[in-house]
């Protein structure tokens, strides 16, 4: 694991977590950094969404506070302060502004943080703090609530020679919406990246990873994907050219960490890629395949190992986009199970034990010869889901 | 149980479910009648639908036929022929044309109908007909799946001293769409009635009604309600007044069969109603009521009897509809919860205990000062939906 140059990392328990798990992280640049972010566009959203959105893109970034736990959602006025005291007990300890300070929070929804236990955890969490791969992993296990382990992604984009280093680390498990939700991602990256490019390719790089995961697509009040660029490597970003092959390191991070989310879904025994073409646009395509990946029917088929390709064909049928209903074809894990609008003879047996052989179910729909496509990723509907979702706060 | 005049009822076993139990009804009028009917809006829908929709509305309708345990949906040509063919076969009985002649189908998607036994059992379940309660009833439970019961409402319009009898039955637990799903009513009343107005009538009555409950959001590729009129009444519709007391008691009866689709929901443990208040519009207040009814975190909330106000509150704010988050307040079972955007104190223990006392769960949130307005009803999401949804086919 290759880390970007330029950032410390840390990750302590500071007690929010009634389990005594890591729970608060600090992300901190050894200078004025670049800072970019994508966020919740939930209504009812966290006070560090609104937080961050007033201090990205930004380039006198210093450090990003980040608890698990409790969400500081729905927490009202004292919600607001206590978002702003997060910042500002970690500039105290940077020797910087409140305002070059991004603060993240997630967890249970309507609770006060106990800001005691973050008076002195931000300041333990700094000195705790270094560039190792040990204390990036530490940071990775503090952002996390119900995922079963860390979602962690490095790459390195070598650019004439000269290496940039990307490093992600995500949580997510559960209340994943189709459009970001209970998901927290932060990328550090030494590229020299200006805070106009940084918003660009954060923004792109969300569109094409975590706007295309779900769980049960509940979107969250606290989701947010925060890019860090110290600047500390040495390749220059000037042509088009380079910049695409640095985008499209940021992209594959960002795909990866995403489709960790689904994968560790709460409750799944199975990951669902769904891949749909054939339609008239992109767009229409990505609305067909979150109206599959949405559908509880077919997420418990899936969990039964159950070739119930009747629930995929209507679940693209009433998600409003035109097509052709006979020339619609399915594939369940390569098999061919439905072909122009017609049901065909298939082994459902052998189909059973394919979906039930692999931990990824892939669903490819045709509906048409358009040229539109788009993936999506989910998860199976297990009875530990609704076990898991019953007993949350009670 | 009175009965509208005019009408034959049966219901018999002619051996499309495995278990025996009974899947063919049939219900003719002794002459002409009038019929309207509102069909699902999925794109991939039965050819029962088709049909129907040539069909109607009609001033020449003789009869019904509905089976169960089979949709015939995703069959292709060959399940255009048969539903044409089980036209056919109740015209030929009736002594009509195929074309006076409705066809609904529920039940599994993408198996071809066995015609053999339909050939036997349509001429059969015609002898065996009838206009007693008990006919009635064999034809309620002839439409049956999933459902654990019957769902049949009767009501009796009075105008000017003469009655006008309503009898309606239905059927649904699952793949219940918002928009209407694997839903089929038959609405039989005596009243004299216009094409045209039956056919404003029973649209209007679906939209207070079938259109306003939900189970998993899955619309299905059957969903149908058909209001058959025998004009036998001779009560006259003649009057503003008149045609409002005739719409209140079809609204009613419609509302009411609705109303037990939720509460009959493959599994639940509760049903849920949502009322939605202080919104900019009634269509607002409706797309908030309708994103918190397809919650699943909503939906395991109330499973585990668990007042998680932040789960409702925040699948508010993502529904698209434009509120002030400041305004926002929640009742559970009528109990406070969260007011004016700000969690208040409450005793979660009693609100739990609330919650598990009583099957159906009231969630009331107001989102303003407008005076928008919706209701909406579902069921809860428990692990026995899992695991009947995963084991339907294989």
């Amino acid at each position: 694991m290759t880390l970007p140059f330029g950032f410390r990392y840390s990750g302590v328990t500071c007690g929010i977590k009634a389990s005594g798990k890591r729970d608060l992280a600090v992300i901190s640049t050894d200078d004025t950094a670049v800072a970019a972010g994508v966020y919740t566009t939930n209504l009812v959203h966290a006070a560090s969404i609104d937080w961050n959105r007033s201090i990205t893109p930004s380039d006198q970034f210093r450090g990003i506070v980040i608890n698990s736990g409790n969400a500081n959602a729905c927490t009202g006025d004292e919600g607001v302060v206590a978002n702003e005291q997060m910042a500002m007990l970690l500039s105290a300890q940077l020797d910087c502004d409140p305002q070059q300070i991004a603060v993240l929070s997630t967890g249970i929804i309507g609770h006060q943080l106990p800001m005691e236990k973050l008076q002195t955890g931000i300041p333990a969490a700094v000195s705790a703090g270094g560039s190792s791969t040990e204390h990036f992993t530490a940071a990775s296990e503090a952002i996390l609530t119900t995922d079963q382990g860390t979602k962690a992604v490095t790459r390195t984009v070598t650019i004439d020679g000269q290496e940039i280093r990307i490093a992600g680390m995500a949580k997510g498990a559960g209340m994943i919406g189709p459009r970001m939700a209970t998901m927290l991602a932060v990328v550090t990256t030494d590229a020299q990246l200006t805070p106009t490019t940084a918003q660009d390719l954060i923004r792109a790089a969300a569109d094409h990873s975590f706007n295309r995961i779900s769980v049960e697509g509940h979107m969250s009040t606290n989701d947010a994907l925060v890019l860090i660029a110290s600047g500390k490597s040495s390749a220059k970003l000037d042509s088009a050219e380079s910049r695409s092959a640095f985008a499209d390191g940021l992209n594959d991070v960002c795909l990866q960490m995403a489709q960790q989310i689904p994968a560790d879904g709460e409750g799944a025994s199975h990951s669902i890629a769904i891949e749909v073409s054939g339609a008239a646009s992109d767009d229409d395509a990505d609305t067909i395949a979150r109206a599959i990946a949405a559908s509880n029917l077919v997420k418990t088929a899936v969990t039964g190992n159950d070739p119930n390709w009747g629930r995929i064909v209507s679940a693209a049928g009433y998600c409003g986009v035109d097509f052709d209903a006979s020339q619609v074809g399915l594939k369940l894990n390569g098999h061919a199970v439905f072909s122009a609008g017609q049901p065909i003879a298939f082994d459902e047996a052998s189909v059973s034990q394919a979906i039930a052989d692999s931990f990824e179910t892939v669903i490819e729909l045709t509906v048409g010869a358009g040229s539109g496509t788009a993936s999506h990723w989910t998860s199976d509907l297990t009875t530990a889901y609704v076990e898991f979702n019953s007993e949350y706060t009670t």
